[in-house]
């Protein structure tokens, strides 16, 4: 049973779904099938809403958010607080930011973070142009958004070092206990620091 | 800020990826970024495979197989055993027992089971078709290869009753003991059809 079950088309479908993230060959398998067998609700849809993205989606050649158009929504918005900048690594840190509500602020999407065993230098993230955006002046303060790990606080360093002598607060975001969090899996890193940064009530 | 965060097509691309199977709102976001991330290494294939399948799939006429072709590859190849017809009640089951190399032989998928309480009876599924196939002669053996389920045992039986009388062999896939299983985990009623059938070595 060399032959193919199903066409070439099919296969290929599912071929390229199971590179999506959270979607594994068995599951793309399912989601494939979903998809042909459901071609008006979903197929067409999807098919048009990918042409579509394919067509208009861009980065913004300020902050290097995601948007459909440059500058982005964000950059682009005068009801935000355009002198506050808050540094993410990805896009999706930017998001989770953005549905969280934290602060009504413009961005800086790095494109990753320092890490000299896989290679990753200063030239391959948006640092350059983050300086730039500081020298520019009009940022009265950067947000250090970038994640809690050893290289997110390696780059949080090297950027502090690049715009030294610049006239620019520069913050990060709280440690401590996560909201809903019990205490007994959290580790002592995250509980000393919630016990320092500990506030009246 | 009621304003989107990203462009209404990238929204409108995470609302249909997350109605995929295995998809939820988080995770479909999460796929949505990296489509858009890599336009040219996924985003552009996807959307050309999902316009190829929209064009070219289509149901198999004869046994409901989903396909590019009708009849569909399995219906139309000669080295495949004709006779024997195994009686699925989902596409994704013919896909299962393909992956297996269960049987070298044709199929029919009935498209569900009978299901009063959700208001499906046998003109909802390919019955007519299925019994229409076997009056026609040249089948000799069908396989009812429906779920183990309440349903999937009420519609074989409602099956048998509707070719009574013509000549074809009809048979069920055995119960047993899963292969890699472990007794301790599986319920009585697979443990004694296991027992009942057991087999001498």
């Amino acid at each position: 049973m060399a032959k193919p079950i199903a066409g070439p088309e099919i296969e290929k479908l599912i071929q390229l779904l199971a590179k999506l993230p959270g979607l594994g060959p068995r599951s793309a398998r399912r989601a494939a099938l979903h998809l042909v067998k459901r071609r008006e609700q979903l197929l067409a849809p999807l098919s048009a809403a990918m042409d579509e993205a394919l067509r208009t989606v861009t980065v913004c050649s300020n902050c290097g958010n995601i948007d459909t158009r440059d500058p982005c929504t964000i950059c682009s918005d005068p009801a935000r607080d355009q002198s506050t900048v808050v540094v993410v690594e990805d896009v999706s840190d930017l998001w989770a930011l953005e549905r969280a509500k934290a602060l009504n602020a413009a961005y800086h999407v790095l494109g990753g973070v320092l890490s000299p065993l896989e290679g990753v230098g200063p030239e391959d993230l948006s640092i350059d142009r983050l300086v730039e955006r500081v020298a520019d002046g009009g940022v009265k303060e950067m947000v250090l958004a970038v994640n809690a790990t050893v290289e997110g606080q390696s780059t949080a360093h090297y950027i502090m070092d690049r715009i030294e002598g610049l006239d620019v607060r520069v913050t990060r975001l709280a440690h401590g206990v996560p909201v809903g969090g019990e205490l007994d899996y959290l580790d002592e890193g995250t509980l000393s620091a919630a016990m320092r940064a500990r506030t009246s009530v």
